[in-house]
């Protein structure tokens, strides 16, 4: 990934780490279980957001050499895994 | 795409077209709300693998063409579309 | 189900059967494959937008009246089947 | 929300909190993207069954209590923010 990406994604992650915990408080609080789940659901769209972004650098980088490679197998490779992400992430 | 998976896609399309209208009579009928969600959620996984189908034949076909061609838009291009239906998938 | 909701998932219900006809005619006609993609996810929104009509007439019903009664098992069977569904829908 | 559930939750948020952290260092330590995408999938599907077991405790405290109890206004609020976190879920 290059530097300025890694960083975005390192902060990013740090973020909603830190978000993780304030939710764990809100619930030791007994703060309202409907505010508990939207908040949940704010870091599971940010989690999102996280992994398009180390798509989009892993697209332009290891997917663009493999398949401009001349190794099939490792063209197959990083297809499959393309592949793989996706269904999971449609689920 | 390759001729067999475009009949395997036509096909679960049309079984799909024919499992939603036979939701569309389960809500006619008055049949049970909680059954009638689950046959949606069916259908909406049943979509979700003919669009893995469709983008597995994607893959191989024009992204490769493009990656490895000389033209860095076309490149930029294909990425930019997996990135988008990655991105609509994991709402 | 009211009538007039009922009516109006009866025709979404429709709408996207025919939906999911035209793309079955995209990928017979060559249609990119990317487009095709794009139609899949439109009519997997379109379904979760029938489900939440669906839903919101089954709480407005079966489970108002299930939970404001007095059979428990009832009102664990209509709590658990909106767990059950909400879980498919978060995948 | 009942003490054992609530000490569930918390706990697990903890360790998806540390979870996070863990991905943080893949990404700083270089590691595999695919790698560090299906880590994010991982806590992502976590956190959905986090919320699952918020919304169960919800349900049968809050919910049930709002449904039984005799303020139309209540009633109607309980369904409407299930009705928004389906929504969110179901993207």
């Amino acid at each position: 990934m290059e530097t300025e990406s890694k960083e975005t994604t390192v902060h990013r992650l740090r973020s909603i780490a830190g978000h993780v915990n304030s939710i764990e408080r809100m619930v030791a609080d007994d703060q309202y279980c409907i505010d508990v789940i939207k908040q949940i659901q704010a870091v599971q769209a940010a989690l999102a957001k996280v992994g398009e972004l180390v798509l989009d650098g892993h697209l332009h980088s290891c997917v663009t050499t493999a398949i401009r490679g001349e190794d099939p197998s490792e063209r197959e490779r990083v297809l499959r895994e393309i592949l793989d992400v996706y269904q999971v992430a449609g689920k």
